[in-house]
């Protein structure tokens, strides 16, 4: 491989989704698991049913009507206030620990940022993180208004990023987005950090790690 | 609603796709029921991730790589043997034990099926649950090799039934396969057999209905 770009997923990637287990925990005791669980299932499902049913949703309403689900259907009582925080929440997910040192090591290639989430949402979590600096580019699905792993997606990273399919490299967390990634034609390295089964869609990652840091040990580009 | 033909989503809706839990039992002794809900929630996630990666395969496909899926990350051994007669038992559903009757009560209206199905897992299952003489048509999304919620796919039951989008009711027990029919124009009924909540994705269903013999009780047309 000859890389000379890497392009990072964000959510369950860069930052851990499920790091808002607790504030959940804290307003509903004993469901923080089982809603941090079900919000990010149904998240997920509604970003793909909604660009399937051509009636694009940006990020944030996508999850908020995502957690409206989970506390629905595990028939858990809501208010606005609750909702509100909760989605604040949302928008101050910790980064997991490796990711900083990662970015540093990483710094001879143009890093960027290819997200379902919206501007301003990946603006914030970046920024609260403070790992602006590293990124070249936060490119969002917004402006197309679909989601992954939509082809057109990645086809922005290319536009983007003005190098081509086999110069970047794109690392995510998510099988399916690993999926999609690698159907459409770039590098792909899965990070699989709890020894979980690879989606059966008919491709594979060139590249396979457990967390961030191994990237750079393990792998010449 | 003047309706003039009705609709029926296949899997779930007419057919129990949890009916092959005990067959899933018999192979993995206390696994039946994760094997049976993995498994289904996989295989629907397979056909909205194909649809939007554009790399479709059809059902059968789909179903067997979900299969593969569910037994790897549930660690579970898997051999082809088995792997074929959980398939087998897959085009062998239980229809729920209301349908026939219900189809019966229906028959002024033309009754057809929009399913993601294949052709051939559609004509035994329905054939296996002696079905075949209620329904004008059975309509698989296989020729447009595109899966549900595309628009494209409800509007195939347009093209094949012959009447108007607004002449039709679509009934179905998916909450996210009712919310692309009510999305394309369809009246739609959900029937919620188990007191789900509905998905948050910007429309509801018209009718309710617990059980597919509550239909006729219920709402006349």
């Amino acid at each position: 491989m000859q890389i000379k770009a890497i392009l990072f997923d964000a959510y369950g990637t860069l930052f851990d989704v499920h790091s808002i287990t607790q504030v959940c925990e804290q307003y509903y005791p004993e469901n923080g698991y089982n809603i941090s669980q079900l919000w990010r299932q149904k998240q997920l499902e509604y970003t793909w049913l909604r660009t399937l049913m051509e009636s694009y949703e940006d990020f944030q309403v996508v999850t908020k009507d995502a957690l409206i689900f989970t506390l629905n259907e595990l028939k858990l009582e809501q208010d606005e206030i609750v909702l509100a925080k909760l989605l604040k929440a949302y928008s101050r997910l910790t980064p997991f620990p490796e990711v900083k040192e990662a970015l540093q090591s990483l710094d001879s290639k143009q890093l960027s940022i290819l997200s379902n989430g919206s501007p301003d949402m990946l603006n914030k979590v970046v920024e609260r993180a403070d790992l602006s600096q590293h990124f070249s580019h936060i490119i969002s699905v917004d402006e197309l208004r679909k989601y992954k792993p939509s082809m057109d997606v990645y086809q922005q990273g290319v536009l983007k990023t003005g190098y081509q399919k086999d110069e970047i490299l794109f690392i995510t967390s998510n099988p399916w987005d690993a999926c999609g990634a690698k159907t459409f034609g770039f590098h792909v390295c899965w990070i699989n950090r709890s020894q979980k089964a690879f989606d059966e869609l008919g491709v594979q990652p060139d590249v396979i790690i457990e967390h961030l840091g191994q990237l750079t040990v393990k792998h010449e580009f």
